[in-house]
């Protein structure tokens, strides 16, 4: 039975989930696909975390050298996480021969370009199946299962912390604080979730999600991005009320040339299947000519989620390796460095969209009239409001449902609502989609 | 740019769809993949079908043996359907050297063993990614994406036409009858729907799923099925009043060495993702040891989603086919040949589960005392009961759910309260699902 002989750099979360999965999953794997993954070397700038694992001495690596340069390692697979020096393992890799597995999106945001273009010209595979959504198999599934699909809208939820915080204010009347510390305990959230509950991580996922389905280089900056900070418990009842969940979305959607990539806080229908993808979970929607609608749900993060999709990078390289020799080329896979299209950004001011709002204000006679007559003034039109009665010359909130409205108007309306005397409170809006 | 020719058998839904998508897509296939897939010749024995085709008369042919004695040809698109001459078909084709693509799922529920064998044998790949639930990537995850999972259940709604005839029920108020002469109308429902309502299509595809996920040969025999005819439109009023919706399920679980697969309308809560697949969707949920839940959603038939998923297997084939020469073996992805475990099937009989059974009686004093008796002696628990009030001494129905209990012992109760005087009709009684 032929070897395939594997390097671990990164013995974290993931990595050690992965070294757990090779030696208790080495049997079941050798007997579906009549190969042997051998775990030869681990290494992670923390000794205590080489240390601790139940390995051979000789598998443990003193430097990440001893992985990089070592002759008999096939796969090297990077699992540190962040830019440096992921970039600098992995590129090494690739001139040292080697395939690679990497589960790090801020890497493959900011320099799928690069990698891409090097394991190309040297013929080396790059599986990057766990950087989006754990254990969901959506890199594969764009590469191969839709791969002669036009794809026209990719959207979804990408992130379990912010997931999970939403989920926790709807489902159980948290607020965004003390979800966010439940979130903590639990270790869904990291110490600091900024990352998280800003939309950068999603926006990470974003671009490679959207490189894979619409060809160019997605850059990050190409991507609004808009967190849930702004998100109140009274937003998730407002919402509800009007048959509305609230998600923290990734959405990339085609029209003509023209390509709309953003992450934000949206409004989707109770009936969405993603308004009963709650906690922790993720899933991503994918639009199609040929396929129409499909949705991959599952596990967004976590040890042994993370791991799976490890595996079955490694699994699917080895398959490769094994019938071909480590010398074949894995560039029909590399569509990252393929510009089959070159897409228009479009800018968020131009998005066409319905908006729910909610506005602080005096209860005083006209209020209403007022903040009324500016959306109509933008050609705004109004499809729901909700006001509470509460106590006069008191602060109440005012929320809105409005018809399709544009993002560029409805940021010059509000700007004027605002301004009036009985505003009290930055107005909030927030996108919605159907 | 190197051709990798195709041959079609079979021109029907399917089989227009990938000749059309063949065609149309060539360009972006070959900017994406590096080769270029070339329509050779298409066969069907009806020739009005193969006359209607926009195609150059000599990629017509006139007789099956055209397709497959093709020296030329590299892979065979099996389109017909049916177990003969489908079968003879592609065994000839594999043993005339051709990679095979087909949807076939009767097919292969019967014949798997057969055609995987002879393929590893002759080192060719069968691709039969359309063969389960049309567009959805199933075959694909489970080869690939889970390959490193040990799988504990696989359950889903994978027959669209009796989903789209529930939906109806359930959304609309339709009659079951209603409900089938609407599909047939949309072309969901065929002249004669017997295979999709009874539920033999859910377990032809439930034995090819429950073969990639468990190892071993499932045969269809192995399966219990019943299909959706005894469901009426108050069990679905009943169900939803007491949060759940009932759905046609195929289900198979693994509990130790043991086996349970079976296909039956099925109670869910409304609350699961499966509750909001609707009309003609198909969804497949997979239980595995390191990805947790997962669930793939997406349309399960039709022209252009099976053409999308022939289409990706033979893009798959074809990358083999590019890298390696013709001559290799695709014996890695044949896991259906591997008998890595032995399966013991568990009966229905031993089945535990939650119940609703609705039973129809005469409005009289004690039909309840009588009914709930009979269960208590057989070890089953009632949960809730619901009996509305109708006029005395006509008959009403009472719906009940139960706690767990053994299938046998629901079997030998509703056996002896059909037997009651005050009964008039055969009670129902539906699985429930958590």
């Amino acid at each position: 039975m032929k070897n395939i002989n594997i390097g671990i750099v990164g013995l974290g979360t993931v990595g050690g989930g992965a070294v757990q999965a090779l030696i208790e999953k080495r049997k079941m794997i050798e007997a579906k696909t009549g190969f042997s993954l051998n775990l030869l070397k681990v290494f992670d700038k923390d000794a205590t975390k080489v240390k601790s694992l139940k390995l051979l001495k000789s598998k443990k690596a003193k430097s990440v050298n001893e992985v990089l340069d070592n002759d008999e390692i096939d796969i090297v697979v990077e699992l540190i996480g962040g830019v440096h020096p992921a970039r600098e393992i992995i590129l090494k890799a690739i001139a040292n021969g080697k395939h690679v597995v990497t589960a790090n999106k801020a890497l493959l945001a900011e320099c799928g370009n690069e990698i891409f273009t090097k394991a190309l010209k040297e013929g080396r595979c790059v599986g990057f199946e766990a950087s989006v959504c754990g254990a969901i198999p959506i890199i594969k599934t764009l590469k191969q299962s839709f791969a002669a699909n036009k794809i026209s809208a990719l959207y979804g939820i990408v992130n379990g912390t912010s997931n999970f915080v939403l989920s926790k204010m709807a489902e159980d009347d948290y607020s965004l604080k003390k979800a966010l510390s439940e979130a903590k305990k639990r270790g869904i959230a990291e110490s600091d979730p900024t990352v998280d509950l800003e939309g950068i991580d999603s926006s990470h996922k974003l671009a490679i999600l959207a490189t894979l389905c619409f060809g160019g280089i997605i850059k990050l900056k190409d991507i609004y991005v808009e967190g849930i900070k702004q998100v109140e418990a009274q937003d998730i009842v407002y919402a509800r009320a009007w048959g509305h969940d609230v998600k923290l979305l990734a959405i990339a959607k085609k029209h003509g040339n023209s390509l709309q990539l953003r992450v934000h806080p949206t409004l989707i229908p109770l009936k969405h299947l993603l308004s009963n993808v709650k906690y922790e979970d993720n899933a991503v929607f994918v639009k199609g000519d040929m396929i129409g609608e499909s949705m991959l749900y599952g596990k967004g993060a976590g040890r042994m989620p993370a791991a799976s999709s490890v595996l079955s990078d490694i699994v699917d390289i080895a398959r490769k390796v094994n019938s071909l020799g480590v010398e074949s080329a894995c560039a029909s896979d590399n569509l990252w460095v393929k510009k089959e299209e070159l897409n228009k950004i479009s800018q968020i001011g131009d998005l066409m969209s319905r908006y729910y709002i909610r506005i602080s204000a005096i209860d005083r006679p006209g209020v209403l009239a007022g903040v009324s007559t500016i959306l109509a003034k933008n050609g705004i039109s109004i499809a729901n409001v909700s006001q509470k009665e509460r106590k006069k010359d008191q602060v109440v909130p005012i929320a809105m449902f409005t018809h399709d409205a544009k993002e560029s108007s409805m940021m010059r309306a509000l700007k004027a609502i605002d301004k009036l005397s009985y505003i009290k409170k930055k107005s909030v809006r927030i996108r919605m989609e159907r």
